[in-house]
């Protein structure tokens, strides 16, 4: 019988029998013999994933400076879906690409995911459903991100229908992302309020509140540019 | 133990034990401790739904009287989102607000989803991506759907942003509600193809084909429109 016990960082984890190794995630009865812990503390994970997002936040910038006729609300558009597709592509695809064999992966993007599993163990057990929704994020929303931000860099009227697919492909992964373990009552997430609050929600809230926004926005924009046209096409009628 | 048996019209079933009732579902193994049979036969059933199709259709066909200015795509269209509505909203909607009960539901919605499981007992088993992702379908898909049709009708600008989220929501939630189980060679599906291919993949398939079309139509209708905007106001600051 599984019974729970203390581990180094004060978390309880448990040990299955006698030969099996111990792990932090929830539910601690979940079966992950390949689990290696990891070699990098917490702090220096969200330092190095900060300073990913930094780098290419940075690059981002220095694009835009060959674009001055931008406004800050397209720049600002245009870095989030920059980051947007960077996380879609590469990380949640090194997910996606090696889902299986996670849980003892000590690559810096392994060790990211199983600090982030503590608030979400679907990512080590393969759930299903975890696994075919990211594959969605990772070959659809990831090159729709790079085509958004393209369009914007270019100003092209592909901007905004891409936009608000990408904005739209976000949300509806995320809601069922969201969803399909809060009606269970969140049992993958441990139960501090830093992991579920901090990590499942806050993190995970961006690609909620921002997709709504900027849906709405390109939806706006999209009904006037018709409305122009429709108007257009009607003066052109009548004279 | 479980011990497949064939019960009346062919179809093996499960006795669980002396005192479960026997089902038709896969897996076997399924506990449906309150299924009861259906009463209509498998034709009936299909006649019906066609039946209620075809009344849907005929009353959109009525309203689009009235629109003699419509194209035939656009009349088309105009259809499909009005079956969508209904389906999605009233069919789908009675499946959320009834799926605990739905194995021994015997109101004419309840015996067709009952005969829609048996390529698919997710619907009788409450799983909570099904229930979730046809929670997503009948609030929003069902809504935006008849918004879209409105929007057809009236010739709103809103049309095609309409559209290309409706179709979207269709795509993302179908090709989630296709591979998840097809992800582990479709076990909830009844093993003849009759089932496999008739149910299963041909009756969503339109929500495949038709949301894929659509979308790229109202992709290509919105890429114009902004292109011509583009177009009118760079003359307006050249002139």
């Amino acid at each position: 019988m599984a019974e729970p016990v203390t581990v180094a960082g004060g978390m309880e984890s448990v040990v299955l029998n006698s030969t099996d190794v111990t792990h932090p995630y929830y539910p601690l009865s979940l079966p992950l013999p390949h689990y290696v812990p990891n070699t990098h503390s917490t702090p220096a994970l969200l330092g190095y994933f900060s300073l990913g997002v930094i780098a290419v936040l940075s690059v981002s910038l220095t694009l835009l400076a060959r674009r001055p006729n931008l406004g800050f609300w397209a720049k600002s558009t245009f870095m989030w879906f920059i980051v947007c597709g960077f996380i879609h592509f590469f990380f949640e695809g090194y997910f996606v690409y090696n889902h299986e064999t996670l849980a003892g992966d000590s690559f810096i993007f392994g060790q990211l995911w199983k600090e982030y599993s503590l608030s979400d163990s679907r990512y080590l057990s393969s759930d299903t459903f975890v696994l075919l929704m990211e594959l969605i994020t990772a070959v659809f929303d990831g090159p729709m991100a790079f085509a958004t931000a393209y369009s914007i860099y270019k100003g092209s009227p592909f901007r905004h229908p891409a936009q608000l697919m990408t904005s739209l492909a976000q949300l509806y992964g995320n809601v069922l992302y969201y969803s399909t373990t809060l009606f269970h009552g969140a049992p993958h997430c441990r139960p501090q309020s830093y992991y579920f609050w901090g990590y499942f929600i806050f993190l995970n809230g961006f690609w909620v509140v921002l997709p709504v926004t900027l849906g709405v926005q390109s939806c706006c924009a999209l009904y006037q540019a018709v409305a122009r046209v429709q108007a257009l096409d009607a003066r052109k009628k009548t004279s």
